[in-house]
């Protein structure tokens, strides 16, 4: 019997998709020190628990933690300045205040303390030194969508083969803000290759939702969603491709904006799809507050960042500008649905009261066609995977795993139908399509002088996890590159049935449609505590006026936080 | 014998592609009155012959309409709105120039007279009857590069097939300007496909320049350019791509300006590639000053395009603004050749000049690095046929006809391999290149501080017909998506020997370079009467700071038209 050859020295079975999810994971809550953690007496056992209030109630924090993880960034900023609070204290309480919140939702995918303590040391020395903040956001703690490149840290976007990419530089955003003085203590979860407005992946699980967790943060931002909703962040950076940012600051009672494409920095994001043109995700902040949404604006801006990344449009923050104005006398489309999914009672009911002050303050209300809706969410969904999907199958097959049910759903072609690899000439009737649909929504605009839309941001308060079937609501100002702010405005009702609020269309509109309202068969007690938003819509490159707009409608609805 | 079965009666063969060119060239000969052309013994019996004169002394023009015929757009105007000129005597005094240009260099592809002389008397009566002129461009006689719609009349692209494709609307930069006042009085011949910095097709022919005819117009607005140096318009439009209106513009000792993407109206072109967005032709002015590209930018945004056309940057024109400021003293940096070919020396001679000049204000001058140009160039071209010509060869079999010689070059991949029918993913990759490019740029001009810089716009003053090799000079800036303005300087000497101006680099840089050493090889004498122009670029959306830095450099350099 002659002896078996020997194994080729250098080959090594891969890691199970299991184990390389479990080092990522490991890394998470390794990094966080144990007297950062709720005891476990203060944990909830059921999912129907509320824990919002476990930052107040489990003793992590001190009461001047407390205080300072509840002042919005504008309000933090100056006391920072002032010295009222150091960049340590705040950078401490946020970090514990961030890890109870990842205790309870699983928003977070790597802790970054340690580093994040070293740089708020430097920074009160150099105030000390200097009298001076080092920039206009000096002692700032900034979470980070985890894709969002941060150098020395990994970015996976949910990917298990990603897990070690360890990124050399920072995206241009972190660059910015890193130079005007944040500090970044967390990067927050987002789902398997970034492609559902829910957050689940093999990595690092799913996130829930703090106000109900059965119910979903939303995604691709959804680790930002549930952390700010905890007040673990004093403000949060997401991107939004089809409702990133909007769906979880939706679903977790924040605010979010998604500027149009090529206004903010765009640098530095792991993901696929790279010199794919047709569609592009976009930058944005996730904040408590639309003066915090403007802060990041204007510190953004204020580095002219399209010397340094050349898409990007040559346009200053200018609230002065011709463009930014709104008259004394508004006129506002409102979307009561899209022709395809009829929103949930909470929506409608936020409308409807939103609508009636509105009307009552003098301005004037017109009924938004939304026709052209469906195909415009069609066309979306053909730029999302003109290569039918085979870009995010090559790295499952890298990382040897398979989709998260969300994930399945989008590469099945979400709410359309099977998705194709289309030839270079296909895509580029599919982009002309697209621009036929810009220029039919731009006439729209003219037409009818609108100032701004108000519409729901998604079919459900916040969807029960895998539930989610339209993303339409949020999609469609993508395909049409408009400018779109989400901000809260009531939250879920006892008394918010179909009885109460009934459907405008008697008939269902079609099987999606049936969808969500078979979700909602036993009434809003699956949805309870959810916030209920709205989204506030105006045209390309506008964005200090969707803030302003935002602003104004919070001031006579009376939700201004 | 059975009878045989009739023909279809449907079937008729196509006419030859002779045919439909002869019908094509007819309608623009059997539309001008024979009392604009100058008498046959006017005509140049030789290529050689000057002709720039012809409409001083071919007697077609009164001494007042050659009064009228000289002067720029920004002279005219308020002449016009003072009724010291009629609108029906400007628009006649250009056709009748027009049509002598067309003589001897055949500059049009379509003569409209008739609407035109309707029109102006129109505005003659509005002026009369209101007072005031109707618009800024008040009875302004503007000629329109062939493929740029105007209602109601053909749009072929240079193609047979598309002969008799008659457009319903005006494209939007059309539209403009005519509800600014604008007379459109012809359309202007372009190459077949576009596809050239020459102007030659199998409908039109070819455009000669009148400068020396056995040199070309430049193109692909080869018409514009041949006819504003005769002063046949008082304003033109071209689009380009890859140097289409400046080359015409340099060839023609008049001023170009090619604005970065999605500055100005680019809606309502006939031509191929339709939704690839990879590069995109521009739309930009071809005229007799500085101040006459200005007025052009000022009057096309001031319309606020942006609200119908959503593709465009929401910037109106703002001279004012942080970006388009000049310091006192001007760092500047200088192409004296790109690394791939180097100009013939009526080129070095007047970059010589304009740098001594600069130097002597107390100007910084620096030598740019082009080192990264040949790849850019290579990038351009593999965006310029993504599917391999595909498109284009589907036209020609529509037709029945094949590519001239300066089409066919380009079809071969101009100075890089034969193309490629890239897949989507590939053409991805393309873009990503490209930005990866235009990033690379982005940091020299961070590094160094430049305001801007001056370099040729083509090897040679006027290439000779089919001539054409290398389009690198204006090429790269489509591809970096700069703004790039070009300016007349000098105009070809008999001491323009290699002898007077030897080459920077003694050594041939390549194929391409021996080819353009080899068109000189005789001396100046071929490019006789040539212009010189130098082209001056500045960074994308900053047109308002090219314009004044031309300003300032003809300033200097005592060019000044």
């Amino acid at each position: 019997m002659t002896a078996q050859k020997p194994m080729p020295s250098l080959w090594k079975p891969k890691p199970s998709w299991q184990e390389v999810a479990a080092r990522a994971r490991a890394r998470i809550d390794n990094a966080i020190p144990s007297s950062y953690l709720a005891a476990p007496e203060y944990l909830p056992k059921t999912p129907e628990e509320y824990v919002l209030d476990l930052p107040e109630r489990s003793g992590v924090l001190s009461a001047r933690e407390l205080e300072i993880t509840g002042l919005n960034a504008w309000e933090l900023l100056p006391k920072l300045a002032d010295k009222s609070f150091s960049a340590v204290e705040v950078t401490e309480a946020f970090c514990r205040r961030a890890s109870v919140a990842h205790q309870v939702t699983n928003c977070l995918a790597l802790v970054m303390f340690k580093s994040a303590l070293e740089r708020a040391k430097e920074l009160d020395e150099y105030l000390e030194r200097t009298g001076k903040p080092i920039g206009p956001l000096h002692g700032l703690p900034i979470s980070i969508k985890e894709h969002i490149e941060v150098e020395g840290t990994p970015a996976t976007a949910g990917f298990i083969a990603w897990v070690d990419d360890v990124s050399k530089n920072d995206a241009l955003v972190v660059k910015i803000l890193r130079d005007a003085g944040a500090i970044f203590h967390v990067k927050t979860a987002n789902p398997q290759a970034l492609m559902s407005i829910e957050t689940d992946s093999n990595i690092y699980g799913r996130t829930t939702n703090p106000y109900n967790r059965n119910l979903s943060s939303g995604g691709s931002s959804g680790g930002e969603g549930s952390l700010l909703a905890m007040r673990g962040s004093a403000l949060g950076i997401g991107t939004d491709m089809g409702g990133s940012i909007r769906v979880p600051a939706s679903f977790s009672g924040i605010y979010g904006l998604k500027p149009a494409i090529a206004r903010n920095p765009h640098g530095g994001l792991a993901g696929n799809y790279g010199g794919m043109e047709s569609i592009v995700g976009v930058v944005g902040p996730l904040t408590h507050c639309v003066k915090d949404l403007r802060l990041f604006q204007e510190v953004v801006l204020a580095s002219e960042p399209w010397n340094i990344e050349p898409s990007l449009v040559r346009m200053p923050w200018n609230p002065e500008g011709k463009d930014m104005q709104l008259p004394k006398k508004l006129k506002i489309g409102i979307i009561w649905d899209d022709g395809v999914v009829q929103p949930h009672p909470p929506i409608t009911r936020a409308l409807k009261t939103t609508v009636d002050a509105l009307k009552s303050s003098g301005h004037e209300i017109i009924d938004w066609d939304t026709s052209l809706h469906d195909d415009i969410q069609s066309t979306v969904w053909q730029m999302f995977f003109l290569d039918g999907g085979k870009e995010v199958f090559d790295v499952f097959r890298e990382g040897n795993e398979g989709p998260v049910k969300c994930i399945e759903f989008a590469l099945r072609g979400g709410p359309y139908s099977t998705p194709r690899h289309y030839t270079v000439e296909e895509s580029w009737k599919i982009n002309s399509e697209r621009t036929k649909q810009q220029t039919a929504y731009a006439s729209m605009w003219n037409e009818t002088g609108v100032d701004f839309i108000i519409a729901p941001s998604n079919p459900a308060a916040a969807t029960a996890h895998d539930e989610t079937g339209w993303d339409g609501y949020t999609g469609v100002w993508n395909g049409l590159d408009h400018t779109a702010v989400v901000f809260p405005v009531t939250s879920v009702q006892q008394t918010d049935t179909y009885e109460n609020f009934p459907r405008l269309r008697k008939e269902p509109l079609g099987e999606r449609d049936l969808h969500y309202i078979d979700a909602y068969k036993n009434g809003p007690s699956k949805y309870a505590n959810a916030p209920v938003a709205l989204q506030l819509i105006t045209r390309k490159h506008t964005e200090e006026k969707a803030l302003k707009a935002v602003e104004l409608v919070e001031g006579i609805i009376g939700s201004s936080r």
